[in-house]
């Protein structure tokens, strides 16, 4: 991660943003929602609350703040997340063993490290800075990603109880179902230059930028939508073992999956469990909270394909996103293409595209000194690259290097589908 | 369960009392204590809380009340232990799925329930009394019951913690250090009866009152100390398969239990979690906290051996407790032995008693009608009887016939070992 | 075990038999046939046939054949089942990794083996003769248990084989189905002395020979049939939790039980799997292959009760076993039962009798010293007793004291119900 | 997969030298050696003999002989291994329940199908002979993987007695341990032709020819040796979380890997199971059955990498094979390397060599039509690519373009490491 900071006023401005964010997005939690880990894919939110808390606390203000005594001493041992390198830590599928520390307790512990961490950034020495801000930003970045998955877990654990509650108290943005027609553009061969080659904040394993050598194809122009979705299903897509890779045709049948996670067939119809409570399934939004698997039978069965990362990439470049931003601050679900459109829609905020290529490093790729040498490098293997964003993303966050991994197996997040043909 | 009760009022006072208490002890919870489930034994304190108000509100309130109306139509399904009867329900090991309703809820929950018993009782109908009496009278031992696991579940809960949170705010007692010989009691044989033989509350299973024959014995006048059980350690009982069931030493190798739950060794000294946080071992008091496999190979190491329920009933009416009361009214651990008593000690307020006796049917059991014949009916497999009582269990709870039964391998009851030799 | 023998012709008589009637169990098999273990309960035949002959050099021919040598080092280790104070061992669970030594090897062993226990008999000492005859007794017992067994994992193995192969080339013997009425016998209450009072062989779990009290009660004059069984089965018996206990219910309901083990339906009609390849179910035939939960249930259901093993053994002390003997050396079913009998048939050639009594030492119960301790002792808990005996028994090998056990879910020996009432 | 095959005569040598390989490689085993699966990856022999053949019966045979009958009605559900399109069949888990049929008609079925499929070359229709030719040739290459197979599963199965009985009655060939340096060879950047290209058999993950843009790179001239890899077990490789990917160290941890598979010490010194039994370790003999997880923590000690699928080919295009073929027709272990060689030696006769591919379809990449399809394409997902080829590999087997391919753990295969550096 290499960046150029020169406004340090911004930076006080913009933590204060990032680290309010994650409280706000909790703010409409019970206590009780904050503890609970149902799936070990899923944090409790606290855990989220403290372990961005400590990060800043371990890789800023230890090495850098002077006196700083830490706010608790079991705290690194609590929530450490994964960092071999700073030592043992509560094992991930125990956090939910974290009664204590209270929920108003981790407020608390925010509070001293935001406090700290201002007067660092008003006292830091000059000759430290430029290193002082690398480690910030990924601290903001790094609270960003725990952004996206606090809302993402808030809305596993809240669909495993029985009441189904809502998240938000509102009613659901009255989206307009205008069908857009599917069309595909053409992204034109030949050598591309792959990878972050700003000079601003990118994470790791956007680096090792490498020319790619690519053959014509075509995009589709959004992303594929629940009523699509729908039609597979009903095709007995989920029981045709011809559209799915083995391993997939055999956890779907194993789990007995029939549709995406989160819907459920209610009076012999479709819904679906959302922030917003359970709701009817809106024909025109693109469909997420699917598996590679899922995108890649839905891709056969359709006569495409899903794209690589470096296809996608190359796309993204060639077409700049267009439409589908939003201004509000959280955003609680993906948003219909808008019609009248061109080139490629719903790049960034709606949901992350499944690319059929693996999360393995790019030529030259090193990994950073010491603990936030973990950050993405030993996570290379068995994940499976998805690029662009979601509705769950923090705006400001995405990037059209950003590469995001998960198995090929995980639903939990919002996850859609794109669609190449050669 | 048969009873007659006259005293009205009295009994208004006794729900107060018994509703009252489950509520002190979870009074220093927070509310995040109160939602997990860290093993599949142990229930998330708000579910006791609300799952012994159901029971209220499912079998006495719903068909005694007329009028009443549930205080939520999914409680049922939510707060339903394993009445098959009643219908469906969350599976055991979901119930930290429960984050909703909040704790706050449960109270209100709790509060409901409780007016409209109240108002039962002062509008009850002559002609039911008798049977609504008892039902209610289930209820609370019912609830004493719940009590009971509730110290025991809300200690474990913290004891998975690594901040090893203590649940009281007070120091534990401090309890004078005298040892008291181990001595044995005669106790003749001969034709005794066996079971419940009063005319007030007993649960099913003391019931099918019979003869049985039994011989000399003699039997240990306190229960075994931590003292005693240290020496087992340290003699390598843990290591020794001859002193131990096969399944139980398949199961202490492949644990690697090398004490009680709870013992952790520190600065090379052992140490235990309670209720009062991490303790040193007070010698004198009884051992506990471990399962039948480890009292019966203690027992065999020791050259003596456990009794079966049927002697334990016959030495308790031959040696009637003495010592050992408490006038507190929530206990939070075992007291040692006191000096200078005759006859048997610890009987009933300190830790149960392991028994190698089976929890199956007396001869001529039958199991009540509906519902609450799935009380104890159905658990009489594969589980091991224990006698006694324990600090966590309500005073005024136990009774000569009282047959309480866990599987030979749980340690998380406050239970305990008294020997016999013939 | 006690005994006195004092014909030691007869003794090498009998060593030669019980010896031979392993081998023409196993004659039937492929080599293929003898490795596999598809569920850990089931051993491999091979395994069988070794370890039978590895119990008579390790506790015969090393203590009492001066300049004896194994027949090879390491078959202790390979062929020792349970036995902890002999030394390491291959895990139960990995029977099947001992495709070596070859099956014609293991015949080799046994005749080695054999040979110089006949060797051993002709010279040996006067002094130790008693104790060495009762090793042997032990060592013939111990042989014809697992005839039992080779039998029911025999049937086992094969019926894991899509083919379905039958182990008997013959036809099934084609019994008569003349229906015998469930009449019950009055078994008068009164003090019974339980145990092995006799002057020959038993095992150590029969001993502690004492005084039961029972109540009057009556048994049923044969077991229940395929027929009555079925009765059950389609009045949804495995379905309505009333019958069951909670674990059975679970168990059954998890593992999708609707019929007892072997039984399986086509074209609409159920049939079952015997050593005879599949054949139609038998109406007069005793239900066997069923689980204690299973035995149980069935007993609830028909408004009956399971015995206790004292109440077993009074009633066949009352009324002496008639009819069903067989001459066959060796049996692979069991026979209806015959018409015009009085008292009690097929108590000990046709189906265990699941009793409600846990495996539990008899008072006084002591376990032998060394490793022939570890026999019965170490597995008192969480197994229920069985009595009788049943088809696969070999002639003989039962007694009215005699005591097997199984879990209570096992279903591959021929176990089947008795039903008594008060 | 397409070819041109013109001579008809050489096709039918060529089946009878490819099915009776088979036989040869099972010609050690004792029938009990050819029905076990400890493992869910290893096969029992016997089911690759039947599944082998099936292959012929149910892609060559049923469509193309006409008149032809099977050779028994269920041998299909028995010895299909995954084609989901030709049925149902045993659950790959089950492959041990077939000790039937035994052995010896297992061998009866492979010759009546070669002498069938001699008939249908004999008189094989004109129109249809390019395309028969073509699966004929998928069936042997399809036998010859089996081979490989046969060999890894048999060197497993044997491996998990604990008399660790040698397949081999031989002695090992006595390799010279000259010791040869590595070195590092120039593999200069540009754009590679990727796939095969040639008009002879390829499988067709092999197909989708396109070019990759490559960076300048340096390969090591031969594999890791034992000793070189030794050097990082004593380095305390196993142990140190930074040379790994996390779920690679996640696994060793749990499965405490502290060497390759195979590796014991005896005697304070390192040995290892062949097939020729326990052996000494070869220092300068390439290290084989590593994972993808150690070949790739052991390149990061090293301060090395591996290479990608698209380097190897381009690396194997520009230094063709030199030294270390043999004449065997079956080898069971890999040989050290050759001094005084120059380019790249190992390719193909040693030890597979993991890359840092996914093992994913190339551009432009199509499954075949029906059941064939099956072949590769379904694997396309968590599974890493290999290249080269191993002592295992049938002679003639291998390809420049051949991508064989395993989950990232798997280590029961001959596979190895060559190191890439830039």
């Amino acid at each position: 991660m290499h960046q150029t900071i020169t406004d340090l006023s911004k930076l006080q401005r913009r933590l204060d943003e990032v680290r309010n964010r994650t409280e706000l997005i909790c703010q409409p939690l019970e206590p009780e929602d904050t503890v609970v880990q149902p799936i070990i894919d899923v944090s409790p939110p606290k855990w989220h609350m403290a372990h961005t808390t400590w990060f800043f606390e371990e890789f800023v203000l230890k090495p850098y703040l002077s006196d700083y005594k830490v706010f608790h001493p079991n705290y690194s041992y609590l929530f450490n997340s994964y960092y071999n390198s700073v030592g043992n830590r509560v094992q991930r599928n125990a956090r939910s063993t974290l009664t204590r520390p209270p929920l108003r307790e981790v407020y608390s512990y925010r509070q001293h490290v935001n406090e700290h961490l201002q007067k660092l950034l008003a006292t830091a020495d000059e000759t430290k800075l430029d290193q002082l801000l690398q480690v910030i930003e990924l601290g903001l970045q790094h609270e960003q990603q725990h952004q996206e998955l606090l809302l993402t877990d808030i809305k596993y654990i809240l669909s495993t109880n029985p009441l189904l509650p809502a998240y938000s108290a509102s009613d659901p943005p009255q989206t307009i179902a205008t069908h857009v027609p599917a069309t595909y553009v053409d992204v034109p061969g030949g050598i591309y230059k792959i990878g972050y080659q700003g000079n601003r904040f990118c994470f790791d394993n956007e680096l090792g930028v490498h020319e790619v050598l690519l053959q014509d194809f075509q995009v589709m122009n959004r992303l594929v939508t629940n009523a699509e979705y729908l039609e597979f299903m009903e095709a007995g897509g989920y029981t045709d073992f011809r559209h799915w890779l083995d391993e997939g045709f055999t956890l779907a049948t194993t789990e007995n999956w029939k549709s995406p996670l989160y819907w459920i067939t209610k009076d012999n119809k479709w819904q679906r469990f959302t922030l917003y409570g359970l709701q009817d399934i809106n024909p025109e939004e693109p469909v997420t909270h699917i598996s590679f698997y899922e995108a890649n039978a839905y891709a056969n069965w359709a006569g495409k394909r899903l794209l690589t990362e470096f296809e996608w990439e190359a796309a993204a470049l060639v077409y700049p996103a267009t439409a589908n931003y939003s201004s509000d601050l959280i955003r609680l679900g993906p948003r219909a293409a808008e019609p009248e459109q061109h080139g490629l829609q719903q790049l960034y905020t709606d949901a992350w595209q499944w690319t059929y290529s693996a999360h393995h490093p790019y030529p030259g790729y090193a990994k950073a000194e010491g603990a936030l040498g973990e950050y993405n490098g030993k996570f290379m293997i068995n994940q499976m690259v998805l690029r662009g964003g979601s509705c769950a993303t923090p705006p400001g966050h995405t990037r059209i290097s950003y590469r995001n991994f998960f198995p090929a197996d995980k639903r939990w997040q919002f996850t859609g589908i794109r669609l190449a043909q050669k």
